[in-house]
């Protein structure tokens, strides 16, 4: 079973689990193998993956079998593991050494049938029915409380950490927030209760009237290079007003979201053909009322360059290329 | 010139280095390139670099000629520009958007004059004047007081963010201290507070009672996998007394270093062959006492595997190699 361990020293927290190391190709990210070799994500292989949780499929087809158009499945070798709710986030203490068991779930969202390598190759229809199973499944464990937080992230490409090519979206369910997102909440609640305005309408604000790093300006939602990008051609999403929490989208909202990432990832693959890239939501945690003060919203982090001995020694990126510059780049014209 | 900018929501600081994007292979890095195709930093090719800051040289061979052992050169495409002292830290402020200027130095430290990918290529004597480099320049900056810390580290392999293979190290001054490195301090120190202990001395004292995960114990050296590693195969170095700062090694000290480093660096090489990796030197900021509660060490980062959206994401890393295993393999047999 997977367990969380903290640093004595640096006070980080990681994740250790060592079924990972079974998955196919766990070993090969270096120097890299063929990614596109094997599909167990194609429909008719459906046997091939654990049963499905959830799929968007033609009336009368039988769950498990083709028919399909987004399918969702534990993901076979799981970074955390759905434990009975004993575990809770109780932590471990022996001495220094600090853990906690690591119990939640890990799903694989297949984002459709036919072998694709990035969302952006599906049509907008089809990217709504993927945007609309992150939210249903979020809203799954919001409801049986599986646990207090969950992560939906994409790895696309060998250097973007994905083992296989046929497009796939994650979601990690874990007992405790995620040291990034209770870092964003912490000080987005603090501006609040400072400022009695919400950090995300005065971000937006200021990057509207600044207009150098906004790449599109929507009703809903606008697309920006953000100030400080840690890489070049960072791009997040980020809603004009509303929730906290993604899963509270309602249906109407989820065709603006697919449109918007569908646009920017598209983009992306234009500069640079079948680019590594990761994104992710940022979403409020189940049980925190944060409406007031946090926005979900999604980060798209294109992972053309590689990560050094600065960023792993110091924490701090170096990006070679300004967000006002990416923007400008990213900008329909 | 190069500026440190601190994002909004997350607080993160990101240093914006447009210079660097003019580095041969700097936007080859995916999906790769031949980093041995040209080798600017060989003997014979002195006058293809910035003039040299400091080498270990032949008696009666001059400056920026061959003859020397370990060359050190200002970097060409600096993440940091060495400014006249006047930037200081001053944080400058617009509504949200805050930054400072990114004013040091940034070096290169060419360690052989023949072409090698590997510190663990040459022989231990040889390494030896490395690490006295590294001291070296250390000193160099902590006595002319061109910055507030400056952090020693290498990369191996494209994986590893290099553009050359010429083994060779750097060093980035910062009129910051780096965020990693401010945690470990303000840990540390808080630990001391408590405890009257150095909190590196009770690790090191619960490691080696424990022995799982210790790869060898010196007299003056713990090789070890920490309880949190982060990545398969993660190092540490750490010295069992002394100093907070590396550059207050005395000339005796620094061979148990370069051998004690160098066989790590072998055993890496020899379990997975050409491992693109990073090391860094923690070690404490020019102008803080902590010699009480802090030590410098060496942390290696093997860099076999990707990190991917859930890492990007969340903030935690995901390890498949307990570290207990870890250094069951890379201990002497």
């Amino acid at each position: 079973m997977s367990e969380l361990r903290q640093d004595p020293v640096s006070g980080r927290w990681v994740i250790m689990a060592p079924d990972r190391a079974l998955r196919p190709n766990a070993s090969r990210t270096w120097p890299g193998f063929d990614e596109t070799a094997d599909d167990p994500f194609a429909e008719g292989r459906e046997s091939d993956t654990p049963g499905e949780l959830l799929s968007y499929r033609k009336p009368g087809t039988a769950p498990d079998s083709p028919g399909w158009r987004v399918r969702v499945i534990p993901n076979k070798y799981p970074a955390v593991t759905m434990e009975p709710r004993a575990a809770g986030t109780s932590i471990r203490e022996e001495g220094l050494f600090r853990s906690i068991p690591a119990a939640g779930p890990h799903e694989v969202i297949v984002e459709c049938p036919q072998f694709a390598t990035c969302l952006s190759q599906l049509p907008p229809e089809h990217v709504t029915d993927v945007v609309r199973a992150w939210r249903d499944r979020l809203r799954f464990h919001r409801d049986q409380q599986t646990c207090a937080h969950a992560l939906v992230f994409k790895n696309r490409g060998i250097a973007g950490g994905a083992t296989l090519a046929h497009t796939h979206s994650q979601l990690i369910g874990t007992p405790w927030i995620p040291t990034l997102l209770a870092t964003e909440l912490s000080r987005s609640q603090q501006y609040y209760e400072q400022h009695r305005r919400s950090l995300f309408d005065e971000l937006l604000s200021a990057e509207l009237a600044h207009e150098q790093r906004i790449v599109t300006a929507g009703e809903s939602l606008v697309t920006l290079c953000p100030y400080a990008s840690r890489v070049p051609f960072e791009t997040w999403i980020v809603p004009t007003g509303g929730a906290s929490r993604f899963e509270d989208l309602a249906e109407s909202d989820l065709p603006s979201v697919a449109v918007a990432l569908r646009a920017v990832l598209l983009r992306l693959n234009e500069l640079l053909p079948e680019v590594p890239y990761n994104f992710y939501i940022h979403s409020a945690p189940f049980t925190v009322a944060a409406d007031d003060w946090y926005r979900w919203h999604i980060e798209i982090i294109p992972r053309a360059g590689n990560t050094a001995g600065f960023e792993w020694g110091g924490g701090d990126n170096i990006n070679a290329l300004l967000p006002e510059e990416a923007a400008r780049t990213l900008r329909p014209s």
